[in-house]
């Protein structure tokens, strides 16, 4: 299928995701036309970074890039969207995990999303090339264009459309969120009793690792899936003062302990 | 300090952990000269394994070994150990993260702990040299013996006392058992919508390898630490056919915003 090839990008946003797109693109040859943003000092940096002009609006963007991108927090999408002037025909695709298509309509007839699934935090690298990312357009053209831009950063891209990655963004946060506020209670409660947070480093990795070859429930080990009730009581008195660590701690340990149950009658 | 160097062990219990250890220990030029466990064919094969003789008691161990392992679950320490007989001076040893060392106070006069920090799989390779051993002991000599035999697996051996070592193995919940569970829900909720777990194996590894350098709150993405309502919102409502998930991710996120605030007015 023909498509247009995308080779001019202007950026609205200049958070992490932002940046890291902005120099991922650009290390593929892509030219960034334009960055706007609200904070101007952001913006300004992310430009000067990426040889890109700064404007000071969504307004002013000029509407002759094969794309804009709106990489901003899902709340303000909408509203960027809204205020890009005579976007017309312009390809216009958001960032977001948890937004639809759908809240680029008014904006433009010609509407994508482009989502990388990572997270993504300034100064530090990712290997771009191993992160999945997950196209939709509302045209096939337009997707075409998208999935060869995709391919361009990353071994790993795929057609989702709206309602899969919302889910996909729902699983994400527990793949990742949970599990890194997991490692920082973990980290809280050795440093609490002097004892260094590296010790656990190995496990970590291991756990992860681990869970490469799906069916991870299978793997699970440790005293709730052992239904090991007087370790379980001896660590839900040792978080005797964290409240809040103890709820966490005994709700998944009984969910850990129902799920296993469940699996057993099947 | 003069100590005896561990070279004849013998071990009762033929479990993950006992299978990993007596392994590794045979690697290391160490002599496995009796297992015992209550399953006598998971007993026989671990002794036929490791070139063992297979006794069908602890009560018929002989106590001329160096060291006595214990690797049986933490409920049956106590009585596997009460039931070595003439153990007398010999050195009585168990693996529980969660178990004190005097729950061996009755049956020898020498006993310790030695606490590999990781979890163990049958069948699964596990790269000894890299898990953290923690050893603790009544007397210095044989404290010294069992930071001598750690070395001989690991690079990284502690002395940790039996309070400090509660405290680790509840932190390795957390870091690794919760995290596991954590994967497997992001398992079902792609499963459920034919979606490949495999696209959140590049996200899962980058969260962990992150955690590495500790402070790891600070590295806390997702809508919970951006307090972002509405997508807080959708996932529960896309949750709503799994009301324990839903009460997990309602918790942690509940947690993480909390513990944001409280870091923000310290």
């Amino acid at each position: 299928m023909e498509f247009m090839k995308i080779q001019h990008v202007s950026i609205a946003g200049a958070g992490n995701l932002a940046w890291h797109l902005a120099l991922a693109f650009r290390e593929c040859g892509i030219t960034i036309r334009e960055v706007t943003n609200r904070n101007r000092i952001a913006g300004k940096e992310l430009a000067d970074r990426v040889n890109a002009r700064f404007v000071d609006s969504p307004s002013n963007l000029d509407p002759a890039a094969d794309m804009i991108l709106i990489a901003v927090s899902d709340n303000a999408i909408h509203e960027v969207a809204s205020s890009i002037r005579n976007a017309g025909n312009t390809l216009l695709v958001h960032t977001s995990g948890s937004t639809g298509i759908e809240v680029l309509r008014e904006a433009s007839s010609n509407t994508g999303v482009f989502y990388p699934l990572q997270t993504f935090r300034k100064g530090t690298y990712v290997a771009f090339r191993n992160v999945p990312v997950c196209v939709e357009a509302i045209n096939r053209q337009d997707e075409e264009s998208l999935l060869d831009l995709g391919r361009m950063l990353s071994d790993t891209v795929m057609r989702i459309n709206s309602e899969d990655r919302k889910m996909l963004h729902l699983a994400a946060v527990f793949a990742s969120n949970f599990p890194n506020y997991m490692y920082s209670i973990a980290e809280e409660i050795l440093k609490t009793n002097d004892l260094p947070f590296s010790l656990l480093g190995s496990l970590i990795r291991q756990t992860a690792a681990g869970a490469e070859g799906g069916d991870v429930f299978t793997r699970q080990t440790g005293p709730a899936i052992r239904e090991d009730k007087n370790i379980l009581e001896t660590h839900l008195q040792l978080l005797k003062n964290h409240p809040d660590y103890q709820r966490i701690y005994n709700l998944i340990s009984q969910s850990i302990i129902q799920h296993k149950e469940k699996d057993v009658k099947l």
